[in-house]
């Protein structure tokens, strides 16, 4: 399996992307989102989508020269035009606004509408927890997660994402999905003919199933409690933002690559010092982790860890040793850019 | 079961708070939050606490004549001190205090400390949503919800409330816990003698149990998804107010009456038109709701709703037809306010 270097990649990408006539700052926060995310050991949302995004961009899905505006604005809050631009600019436009608007009032809010696929949603909380706020970020996304009692599918995998500095280490992380499992989860055990553990999937029926082959719908986490996640995070998203939502929404694969999906985002940024000295806030934080990390496990369990936890420890391990990707997924990566062989550690 | 009249109980109760000292806005609060929480059908938060509250606000747990106030502002944000108030009263003083700010920035948070178990987050979030409005409510409580992975309770079941209006009808309001059930279900079975179902708790090693008198804490929804998202309510909670957090907050039932618990709470209010058409975002949510609500049930499924339909439905028959209380909670409260047997309907 290729290990890639993360600043080599960056640099090759980049260039890929300028070729392609994408904007600087397009380029800038989908190339460091994707190796970010990778380098956190997310793999489903980093470099792997590469040769897909350059897809989407040069078949017109992605706006190449987006024109992102702020539609309406109060102290605290901005509906934003995204202009179909890669959600990882548009994001990062928004969380950036939210943290000039906290800075004012204590607290900011965006909703982001004709956006695109935003990657990971800790990319941009990230960025408000490092600046010592605390942050939040949801996106809607196709259907794939089941309704509760229902035979079908109505929101996508509607993540929450939300951050808060710690004192000396890495921000606190929540990044999940209001499904069990990702699809792609679901995917490996189809690959590899195993069954599936109970509660990650459904039929197309909508019946609980361990037939991977069989498995056409996601379940949500807790049954009707996770399905009221997703539709949080839609209200918030597609609703709110004027945007399409739900079943509106285009698959972002099986959609012919040129039509535009109009993905939906909110964020939130909040300043500590609204409500508590920051530095106090911090040591709480890093004191409630490590009482956290020190219990014992369950007979059989790994390490406690809290959010953010695994990733932390990939992060520092992949910046030292490469980002590992699979070799189907990297025939794919040179075949688009044939240049990031060049990024391959020796 | 005797049935009892909201109408009725609420001025029975209203005079049974009065006559122990309670202060007009706590007992205002209280009454009609239990009222209403039993009407919507959740009965483990309503009217059944009424003999606890009362003990509580003797022993001097709960401060009968409390000053809250605001500690801190910003334009979008308050810190409350809570002074040991009826939780219902400090969190009703919180929202409103979250829809003036929204009224000015577009929106509103409050941090409440030093408050006392405030029952059903959806009584407040509510009130916000019927001022047109998004509404969020969150509060910490003692552990009880097994960490991923451990061998111990960390967070409490931690709520999450989301409500939003919707044309047409009441709000949509999801109020659940980050665990799979409530502890309550799991005290029914014991007493049944019954088995408890799969993912619902563990037992004091931290292991997962079907046996009822082994359970010794519960299991989050999603496994470590709901544990962070407990963590992620303990954060806006307990850490951001400065008040006592997970394992050091002391257990409603267990911990001497007349101790101070000092539970943190989390609000806020968003103004809709912030972002959208007021009328718009209900006509949106509205037609969601239906598409949802007539999607065909999976197969030996009820039928599908959204968040809130339950209570909706509960709520316009106990409205007609009383609340009913079983027998052993009925005994406890006349035990404690004879002058209740005037609320049963004949």
């Amino acid at each position: 399996m290729p290990r890639v270097d993360a600043g080599l990649f960056t640099h090759l990408v980049e260039k890929a992307f300028d070729r392609a006539g994408l904007a600087m700052e397009s380029r800038r926060h989908v190339v460091a989102a994707m190796v970010e995310t990778s380098l956190r050991g997310v793999d489903s949302h980093g470099i792997q989508l590469f040769p897909h995004y350059m897809r989407a961009l040069k078949a017109g899905r992605i706006n190449a020269r987006p024109a992102i505006q702020v539609e309406r604005s109060r102290p605290s809050s901005v509906l934003i035009e995204a202009d179909h631009a890669f959600g990882h600019h548009a994001g990062s436009f928004a969380i950036e606004r939210c943290g000039e608007l906290a800075r004012d009032t204590g607290v900011g809010l965006a909703a982001v509408r004709n956006s695109t696929h935003f990657g990971a949603a800790a990319y941009f909380a990230l960025q408000a927890a490092r600046d010592g706020n605390l942050g939040f970020a949801f996106t809607n996304a196709d259907a794939l997660v089941r309704a509760a009692n229902s035979s079908s599918p109505v929101f996508g995998t509607n993540p929450i994402c939300m951050t808060a500095p710690m004192e000396g280490e890495e921000p606190f992380c929540l990044d999940m999905a209001t499904s069990r499992v990702s699809w792609n989860k679901v995917l490996i055990h189809r690959r590899a003919k195993e069954p599936l553990p109970a509660g990650w999937a459904a039929d197309a029926a909508g019946r609980p199933t361990s037939d991977s082959e069989a498995a056409s719908m996601l379940e949500p986490i807790g049954d009707y409690k996770g399905f009221g996640l997703g539709m949080m995070v839609e209200i918030l998203c597609g609703v709110l933002s004027g945007g399409p939502f739900a079943r509106d929404i285009l698959p972002m694969y099986r959609a012919p690559i040129e039509v535009r999906r109009s993905i939906s985002h909110f964020f939130a940024v909040i300043r500590i010092d609204s409500f508590a000295e920051p530095a106090t806030f911090r040591r709480r934080l890093s004191d409630l982790a490590q009482s956290i990390r020190s219990i014992e496990p369950a007979p059989g369990s790994p390490q406690v860890m809290v959010p953010g936890d695994p990733e932390k420890a990939q992060y520092a391990q992949r910046l030292r040793h490469g980002i590992p990707v699979d070799s189907a997924k990297w025939e794919e990566l040179i075949t688009v850019e044939p240049a990031l062989e060049e990024s391959v550690l020796k």
